[in-house]
Parts: structure tokens; C-alpha cells; sequence
């Protein structure tokens, strides 16, 4: 996969920047497509409504389900299993927002780390943040098994929270890139102001010549919305970066451990050479 | 209920937003106006200065009590039951603006979130902040019992936060939406700037039908405040949508087990279909 | 005590708000000139220089100390002690800034709580920020004795944070409001952009008509300096008002028993009457 | 070492300010020049794609390392040792960025604290950022033994993050001010905007008399980047200054054990004298 992004402010300007630091398989061993096959008549209310609880029996063969669920459905390959003892619940956590002709959820993924020798752990994959963004297929119900995803990055995620109320934004992305299939499948996700400057599209267009699909979802974000977006994506972004384990590392009462451990030298850290 | 919400700029526009995804009840299964009844003569300090506190008897009956101590006693409705054990304690917290004709109490309100079979949980109703504007009945005394409240959803949030100095705002709530006694009570929230620039004037309408009451509570809220109010709602957004438990559960001690539990496949995540 | 501020924009318009929801006594129950005599010689390093580690054996009586310091020697005071146990551990920290004139350094002051019967806990009075100003006693010295100290409630807190680059801010403190010496004490702080942009003045002046001082102190602050009270306000102002308390106190995993606790009713949480 | 800084608007206005708190020796006890010796050929990928694991067996003779495999050799002079028990494990975490001839990485540095005789701890050093430059030797290849590195100083981050889209900014450090070696290297930080306003250039030049290198690093970094890297010293720059300790010692828990030990004067706490 590749990501390529091309921002226009309305001073003018544009910008082409490869970043070769990209996203690549998050959890997902089955295509979706296989779990969640495509039909006609597939419908959904807005999801906080039909959301089952566990009083609620439900069967996955007769039932849609929205994004979370389907996440739940495939909890075999998640990274959060609910074991018991030291680990969290999973949570399933999002935004949603519902509109005429679509729906957006937008969910933070976690980053990854891998175990040093030292015992230490470094960072070995940035977090990000889906959206998914599914048809209507009728008044307030969507079609989430025709939804088509994104991954925005962490410096796409800095676009769009620096993104001024003129301002729109592109980004491409190649799921295939440095595969065989490479160029087969294009994703572009466009953020354009609203005409009367009351909030942005959001366009994601998707041209997959491997399943012949080709399709565009476009859904309004108010400036409302669009806010809560950046306030969210500013929370979350130190934490898909890791930083939050430099900060959760910070304690005083370590001060005398580390002390003796680690007597001090005069020499000057920015001295290299 | 139903929130809509029109807001103008002053560069001219206009956006009129129904919102499906709506809040509803949340826990008061009596009419506050059983429990507080409107006397003529209620009347009330600023909170801090008449909070009662343990070493103080108070009757409720004699008595009236600030916004706190009337969900204090109502607490058996409460979420948060103080019970030793795991569950921290529940403590009122808010933020308040006494001025001379009202008081206003900004208060925070958690998200639920529901047990999947899977053993995860998933957020299954976004938190509120609840607005509450108390006319005032004397020099620094505000009628509590006369109080009206309106619950700002994440959206409504998300409007405030991203208001210019010059921009204005206003949400409709039917708390009666698709029920009954749809339309009987309507309630406005506007939020318009001062002539001189130096702030916003918070505007609270209800007209009930129902109880035949029609009251207008307006507070002026400076732009110290309004920054106050800004930097609090951009602080509590991600807690009201839950993405705290997302943030909480990234661990990098858990990348062992994680990984050996859930082998990666080469598959593209954002590959559908 | 009364708080007034006086708040200007090049765009004009000035207000005058009274507040009446003040600060008061914080922890010292003993007057600081009691401990801190001013003494004509008195000469500081800037705090991070001359700070004594346990290694270090000091006298109170010939030395001078920081004020972090002569805060940890009235300890007695203190809302932390450092007991073993639940407690964490007491940690002074501030944020200093050092010019040719003058030192400040700015330190945030805790909240209070007060238990309720019912177990829970409410805010009983905001944490606030505190500024203490030391006129300069030579090349990089600081008089710390001759501190003065001026408390930034949470909507002056607000008022700072925003400001732009060409606003300015007054604050007037009187200590004894509503006591026997009220009006022999004046404090006012100014905040003000320097005149070619570069930041702002801080200014401080002291009238106290019992010990009959009159002082100014004034310290340019950059806008990098700025950024970073800014920052550091933002980030602090939310646990001033206790709303951290909320944070924490949203668990998923307390979903199933609280809802088998607390049965929702169908009421409209917003149907007051 | 000194911290001098200019920064330009294009409203005009230059300032100079001298900054005599300053960082000085980190946990380096062993030039780094020692461990990892210049030599022409060495070469990089991007951090993410040759990080080592646990799988992978390497060799600190044959292999050159990114800069955070390079701190993790250092571990024995590191102040978070992973050893079992209380304290968290060490993880590693930055913000690269790699463009065509230079790589910039971006990690925070804990502040450090000293214990005081009552048992409380004091901020003894603020925190900082440290930033690494590397220049490109290949296509996506970086060489990690000829970087340059700067610390950010608190200040220093208040001003990048005050940096408007057409600000400008330079830091001055000299590693050996005030000791023998003053004077012998220099280190300038330039940030400017690029023509296009498409960003900021990132700019370090190393002037070291002592090995006779005179380097610049060049590294355009974009408005979206630029947005990462504010959002994240926005959120570190509260713990650097250790702030976060005054945060998680508030607990409304205490306030029984705590009124009871520390009762309250009538004294006001901003009477001085």
C-alpha cells in the first residue's frame, strides 16, 4: 500500500508527498466479503438503535449486523481478546455519523509494539484511524455490506485536523502497492469545504478492478461534526504514536531507584561528535 | 426527542441538521418536580458557599439544595452507587456561572456501554454534558426549582466548541420525539454573540404544553468563561464517546501474548471486496 | 476576597464582571513573613540551580530557599503529606521563567472535595493556579522573600488562555473582601502585549495600606512562554474543576452491574414539569 | 550549554532572549562516536521496516541501528531499566518523518525528579525533546551514524507550537557554554516557512571546531506533519514539567483523611505581609 495525499488551501499551493512509512494489514485474515456477502436488500438502521445486547439472542446467518459487530464476529483474529486477568475488556468505541445518502464511522486502531532483547518494547507500527463509510439503502438505514474503508495515517490524520474551514485535501491509497497486484485496486479519499462554508465532504472513491467494483460514497461533515473529529483525533493521536507509555513512565518515586542505578556523567547528551 | 440545530456565521449561511443518533432518558424515573416543588420564595447562594457538608444536618423538606445535592438524593437512580469495592466513588463535579438575573451548572454525564457475548463491551449511548439555568430570586440567590436543563450531545458539543467570536448557534429538542406527547414541550438553545464582542449570551426557551409553563432563562457567559466552558468540553469529548477505553487499553506489555495468540495474515485490512 | 477583571481587545469593548465565586484561605495558616523575613541581601539562583537534594544538609535559618522549598517547610500545612499508603507521593512542580528584573513561577493549587453522606464526594471548592512574583537581586538572583503571590481562579485561568497576541487583561484581588481589613489590600495584575508584539508584560502591583507596601513587579513574557502557560493551563484546567474524577470514573466493565442495579425508566430525563 | 533563540514574524519584531534554565547532560555517559563510528557506507532504511525483534538475532558489530536500537544499547546507562516489578517497561517511541535527503526523528525525554528530606519530591530538571537528524545516503536509506541532534527545550516547544503558518523561529545551543570547550561547537535550529506555504523547512547546522565538522541537515516538513508534531508537544509539554504528577494526586478520597490532618486557617493565603 501507498499513500500519497495532495492538499490545496485556497492561497493556492499543492503539494505531492510520498510517505514511505505506510499502514498495511491490520487484523483481518477472512475478506470481508466472505463473512458479510453483498445483497440486495441489505438494510440498517443508524447504530446505536438495532445494536443487540446480551439479552438479545441473534444468528449471524440471518441478521446484518454494523461495524462493531462484524469486528465482534471476528474477534478470533483481534488483538484484544477478553481474556480474564491483566488485559482491559475490549471496548468497541467510534464516532458515527448518519446522513441521507450515507453513514461514517470512524474508529481509532491501536498501534503495535514488539518486545527488545532488553525486555524493553519499541513501536514497531503507528495506530490509525478506519473510516468506514457505507450507502444508504433507505431512510436511515444503511447498507454496511457494501462499505468501503480508509485508513487515514498519522499524518493524515495531522491534514485533517489542520485542515482551515477553505481548505480540502486528497489522499490516495494503493492497498496493492509493492504487490502483485499492485494498481489494481485505487482509493482516493477527497475533503472538500461545502459551498456555503458550513462544513466539508467527505468523498471516498474506490475503483477495484479485481471485483469490478467502482464506487464513490460522499457524506456532509458540518462544521459541528468536523470539530468533533479534530478534538477526537487530537486526544487520540499521542496515543497512536505510543507516547502515552513515555508519559505513563514519568514517576518521582522512581527518582532514587534510578539515581543509584544511573549515577550521572558530565558529558553533554548533544555532544555526538 | 429530536435535536436540531441551525447555526449562522457571520459570512452568511445556514444549516439545518436532523440527528437520528439522539440522546434520551437518562436516570430520573421521578419528575423532579415531585422531589422539588416551586415555592415563591425559593431561593439559593451561589453553590459553593451553601454546599452542606457531613458535619451538617440538613432536612430536605425544609430545605432547598443545589443542582449536586438534588441528584445526590436521587441517587438511587444513579449509575455510580458508592459501594466498597472496585467502583471509584461518585463525585459531583460541574462548572458554574452566577450572574445577575440566572446561574448556570455545566455538568458532564457518562457514556453507557453494554456487555457483547463475546465478553467485550461496545459504547451503546454516546455521554451528554446537561446544561442547567436557574433563574436568579434575589441578590447572588438562584431558584433551583424553577431550574431548566438541556443535554448538549457530542454534536451540539462539537458546535459550541468550534463557535467564532462572532458566530451564533441554536438546537431544538423535543424531549417527547416520537412519542405521544410529541410536541408538547419544546426547548431552544441559543447561544448568540454580546453586541460589544465581549462574550456569548446563552438563551434557554421551553414551552410545556403539558404544564402550561413558557419561561426564557438568558446568561451572559464571557469570553473567559466561554474559554473555560471550550477547554472542558474539548477535555471531556473523548470520555463521552468512550475512545478513553481505547486509549486505556493499549499496553505494549500485552505485544507478546498478543502476537503468538493472533499470527498476522498478509491480507490488505482495507481490501473488501 | 473579590475578583474583578477589566478585559480589553484592540477591537474595543471593555467589561467589568464580579465573581462572586472566589478563592480564599489555601494552606497556610501562618503568614509567610514570619518565616521569610525580607532581608536586604537576599539573592537567589534560578530554582533548578541551587535546589538541595537529599544529599544535601540545609538550615533554614541562613539560607534562602525556593519557593517550592519554603512551601515543603511549612509542610505541616499541606493537603499531601507524604504518609505511607494510598497516597501518592507529594511532587512540587511549577513552571519558572527568569529575566533580567524579575522571576515568576507559576504552580497549580489542587481542588477540594467534601464527602456527602451518601459516600460519594463533591467539589467544594475549584483548584486555582498560583503566581508568585520575585523582583531580581542581582545578575540571575532572585529576592524570594519579596515574592508576591497572586491566585488565578479557573475563568481568569479562562481569561488567559484567550487572549490574542494584542488583547490585554486586568484582574483586581482584594483579600480581605468582606472582612474587617477590607480595602487595606489591593492587588492588581495586568496582562498586556508588549508594544512590538513579541508577547506580553505581566505586572503585579501590591497595595497593602497594614504593612504599607506599595510594589510593582513587571516580567515580559514570551510568546513562546506564553504557549507553553497556555498548554500547561489547558492541560491543568480540567482537573481544577474536578472533572478528571468524571473521567475516571467511566468503566465499561461496571456495565452489568450497574444496569441490574439501576433499571432505566422510560422518563425523559429533560421533562422537568 | 546556552539556549539563545530568535524568532521572526512577518509582522516584523525580533527578540532575543537568554535562557539561563537550561538542559544539560542526558544519560549519556559514552560518546556515542564511540559506539557508532562514522563510515561512509552505512546506510538505512526507514525506522518501521528493518526494526529488529525478538525473532531476529543481530549484531551491534555488522549492523548499523536506528536511533532508538541505539538507545536501547545504551540501556545500562538508561534511567527506565526494565526490571520486574513496579516500574513500567521501557518502550520506545518517536515521530519520523523521511523525505528525500534527510530523516528527522522526533522523541520526548522525561523530566527528572529529586526527593526532598519530608519524603516529597521536587521537578529537579524539565524534560525535553529530542530531535534527530539524519542525512539520506540512498534512496529511502538513511545514515543514522552521521545524525545531528538538538534538545528542544520547553521554551524552545512553546515556541514551535506558537509558530504561525508564516512564522519563523532559530535556536542557538553551545553543548559546552560555561565549561572549557565554550564557543567550540555551535548548533543552529532554523524553522522557516517554505515559499509555497506549503510547510516549514527544518534546518540544523553543526559547527564543531573540536572533530572539524561543519554540517547542515535540510528537512522540509508539511502543514500536516507540522500539525503532528504540534499535537504532540501539546500533549508531552504538561509532563515534561511534571505537571501530570500535581494531576493524578488529586483524589477526592483523600479529602476526609486530609481535612481531618490539615485543618483550615481563616488566614488568606494571598496575605504575604
Amino acid at each position: 500500500m501507498v499513500n500519497l495525499s495532495l492538499c490545496a488551501t485556497p492561497r493556492g499551493g499543492a503539494i505531492s508527498i510520498p510517505q514511505p512509512h505506510k499502514l498495511s494489514a491490520y487484523n483481518s485474515a477472512i475478506p470481508t466479503s466472505i463473512l458479510f456477502p453483498r445483497r440486495k436488500n441489505a438494510a440498517f438502521l443508524p447504530y446505536p438503535l438495532e445494536y443487540h445486547t446480551k439479552k438479545l439472542t441473534f444468528s449471524v446467518k440471518n441478521q446484518y449486523s454494523t461495524p462493531q459487530e462484524q469486528n465482534n464476529q471476528q474477534q478470533r483474529f483481534s488483538p484484544f481478546p477478553s481474556q480474564p486477568g491483566q488485559l482491559p475488556p475490549r471496548v468497541y468505541v467510534g464516532y458515527s455519523v448518519y446522513k441521507g445518502k450515507a453513514a461514517l464511522t470512524v474508529e481509532p486502531r491501536p498501534p503495535e509494539f514488539a518486545p527488545l532483547d532488553s525486555g524493553a518494547f519499541k513501536l514497531s507500527k503507528e495506530g490509525f484511524v478506519l473510516l468506514q463509510f457505507a450507502p444508504a439503502s433507505g431512510v436511515r438505514q444503511y447498507d454496511w455490506s457494501r462499505k468501503q474503508v480508509f485508513s487515514l495515517s498519522v499524518a493524515e490524520i495531522g491534514n485533517i485536523i489542520s485542515l482551515g474551514a477553505r481548505d480540502s485535501c486528497e489522499f490516495f491509497h494503493d492497498p496493492f502497492k509493492g504487490k502483485s497486484d499492485e494498481g489494481r485496486v485505487r482509493k482516493v479519499l477527497k475533503v472538500e469545504p461545502l459551498p456555503d462554508g458550513s462544513g466539508h465532504f467527505f468523498n471516498l472513491s474506490v475503483q477495484n478492478k479485481i471485483t469490478n467494483v467502482d464506487e464513490s460514497i460522499y457524506i456532509p461533515i458540518t462544521k459541528a461534526e468536523f470539530a468533533v473529529l479534530v478534538s477526537s483525533f487530537n486526544f487520540v493521536l499521542p496515543y497512536l504514536l505510543g507516547w502515552h507509555t513515555f508519559a505513563n513512565s514519568i514517576k518521582p518515586e522512581d527518582a532514587n531507584r534510578l539515581n543509584s542505578a544511573n549515577p550521572r556523567s558530565g558529558a553533554e547528551f548533544e555532544w555526538t561528535r
